[in-house]
């Protein structure tokens, strides 16, 4: 009868936990979720696996690699790889449902066979937020995006983190007015700038056959610095004769004034002319947000303005502005390199230890215990007190109640804080109010 | 340049809501959440996609069937079933790092191929408790568990629903005291008896090769009527002569006394011996709950005990008790039937509405009212004052700010209850009040 024993394990690239750490997570997951509704964003949920044909509708190359697809049946089907495409999917299937504009949250899985490597994860968790237009959106709405990432990130506990911002339209109307119709390769290469240097960028620009001249206003043009007014100010002294860059200096100028109406703190966010989103899909505001003091961690939210959300799935017109936090990842490196822990671990606040033959009594606290809203656990095992003490301890409870012979007598009931090891003979309801 | 529009659909199968019902189900899954919790169970999140070698080790037949498998490289992978599979991998890959009882919460989605089928579903929610001993567990934690279903029950909204409990092993007692032997085809037939009645279930008894005689004395004891402990002192009276069933019975009073120590009332529990859970996983006490006004809905929670919960991936011995909610299911069901509505749809508390020229003064409110903890939005786009009425009230946003002149000279602005239509003149900090 001896049974084959299969070893338990997952898949690399996924990433499990213990319950300390998952309440944690689930901690950090539940501070984005209340920040995002303190905004009036509303939650959606979508499929994880949809139609191969409607999912995969836009992209090509490297993504479409990565995507976990098959067959069941004679359906052809995938898993999705982002939560932007399942939400364009969504607003046009259920446009004529919706009210514009349209705020929504996601969080939730998504899946990609990334190369096996260290800290890249195939299954992991984002935390979108968009705000949809129906044919239009104001421009005010790409100040409040900074807002929803400085409310969150403060309450997430950091305090010294850049949300960076830049326009495209601005960066394309400079590429224009020196002739360079197609931005896109040149935006690649500027997003590496903070990775591979100035020098290694201009080669790369002298690559894509821009003039030696060309490339040293653009390195000028992207280097320039200086609070974020005087960023402005200084764009506009460069007198740009060309109406794409000015558009996109007006609504800069208007995002930096409403960043800061909307009370984000100026040291908090910054006009980084270098960030440039290489994806072609952003088309003015976009952001990236970095923790000052760990900037080897990349950016931890990102995201931008685009144009047309849902141009595979309906002629409707759909802009829109949004961001992005992998939790998952996020949450990886912050306790890679400790600048997270879990601190209170225990969700459970009380552990009541019946003495022999005071099961029944223990039970009835429980009750009342939870009835006044303490998440409580009873001991029901038998075996000696240290081992039930010591099971408080590593599950981290801070007050364990031994209910015995004289706590029954006296209604009234140690309660032993377990860090300190004091400990107080209290009624049921002293003791609610205590361990709240 | 006209792109080819692709019909945004979904498969079928999978649920997917607008934001209104996916307000309501959060709700309800929170509070199963929160439940779950009182109780002290921890939280925990595996991967979707398994090893097939790891995830299949068991199943054979029907569930098999219905799995998402497929390979991506060399892998061969599958999607999770339930949770039950991945909970005993998880307690024995990680069984060093636990601490035992472990009491974990699970709520996730599941994946099944099922046939096409109005109120089936191919992904959806499960929300699962499990208490798990490391070689043994006591008794009374078989009756903690209906405790948590009525406490979450009741918070769901519901008064009149029907806690199920009968105990396996009391029934294989019987069975054995007939000298049946095999009793996994006797009780899958009684597990039907609800659905198929009396006369056909003495009818497939007897095709099991059961005496007449034998089939009259499983019906008359699985019909044992009465209040739970008049259950009780009938089984004793029967006076079998099995140990099987004398454990078994000793078991169920233990369980049945405790359940009423846990504060469940009399009306919300039973024994009920034609309750058998058909699958050979089950070794002693199991649950099935049903609606009392909508038992055609069937069990809306269901669970038992097991001796080993993870004999394919350790030899240690896990035995555990637990139950598992269907909330994809449940939800379908309770909102077709209109047993549930939304109510409280919006999750936003104001909109505030700026007249022309006084975004700022909007965008400052807005600040304000949500660090006092009001979720609040601000309609930022243009249009006519009626429209923007009229977004509040489609998304039952229960108040609204206008922000004019006279409010920004003032300081008081007026706030409208858009339910009534009332309108009061308040200072921001009395609007954070009124609206909490």
């Amino acid at each position: 009868m001896s049974k084959k024993i299969i070893k338990p394990s997952i898949l690399p690239g996924f990433m499990e936990l213990v319950p300390k750490e998952q309440i944690l997570f689930n901690q950090m997951r539940d501070t984005i979720k209340n920040n995002y509704e303190k905004f009036g964003f509303l939650p959606i949920d979508t499929p994880i696996i949809e139609k191969s044909e409607v999912l995969l509708a836009k992209s090509a190359g490297e993504t479409e690699k990565q995507v976990y697809r098959f067959e069941k049946g004679s359906t052809d089907m995938s898993l999705r790889f982002d939560l932007t495409v399942p939400l364009a999917r969504y607003v046009a299937q259920h446009y004529s449902e919706l009210e514009f504009p349209f705020k929504r949250y996601h969080i939730g899985k998504v899946y990609r066979g990334e190369r096996n490597q260290k800290g890249r994860f195939r299954e992991f968790y984002q935390c979108d937020i968009d705000i949809i237009g129906n044919g239009k959106i104001a421009v005010i709405n790409d100040a409040e995006i900074p807002a929803v990432i400085y409310s969150t990130f403060k309450d997430l506990g950091f305090d010294s983190f850049t949300i960076k911002i830049n326009n495209r339209r601005l960066l394309g109307g400079f590429f224009s007015s020196l002739d360079i119709e197609d931005a896109t390769m040149v935006l690649r290469v500027i997003d590496k700038i903070e990775k591979i240097g100035i020098e290694k960028t201009k080669e790369e620009l002298r690559l894509l056959e821009i003039k030696d001249e060309d490339v040293e206003k653009i390195i000028e043009f992207i280097k320039i610095k200086g609070s974020n007014d005087e960023i402005i100010e200084k764009l506009k002294q460069l007198n740009v004769e060309n109406d794409k860059f000015k558009e996109g200096l007006e609504e800069l100028e208007t995002v930096v004034n409403y960043i800061k109406l909307f009370g984000v703190p100026e040291e908090n966010f910054e006009v980084d002319l270098t960030i440039a989103r290489g994806l072609d899909y952003y088309t003015g505001t976009v952001y990236e947000t970095f923790l000052n003091d760990h900037k080897e961690i990349g950016s931890v939210c990102s995201g931008g303005r685009y144009d047309d959300l849902a141009s595979f799935y309906t002629k409707q017109k759909l802009p829109g502005v949004g961001i992005s936090i992998g939790l998952t990842r996020l949450f990886y490196l912050l306790r890679e390199a400790n600048i997270i822990e879990p601190k209170e671990y225990s969700l459970t606040k009380i552990l009541i230890i019946p003495m022999k033959g005071y099961m029944d009594e223990g039970v009835k606290i429980s009750n009342s215990l939870r009835e006044m809203g303490i998440n409580t656990q009873v001991y029901v095992e038998k075996g000696k007190m240290g081992k039930k003490f010591n099971y408080a301890d590593k599950l981290d409870i801070p007050f364990t109640l031994v209910i015995g012979e004289e706590e029954v007598k006296e209604e009234l009931y140690s309660l032993r804080d377990m860090k300190t090891g004091n400990q107080e003979k209290l009624t049921a309801s002293e003791i609610a109010d205590r361990v709240k």
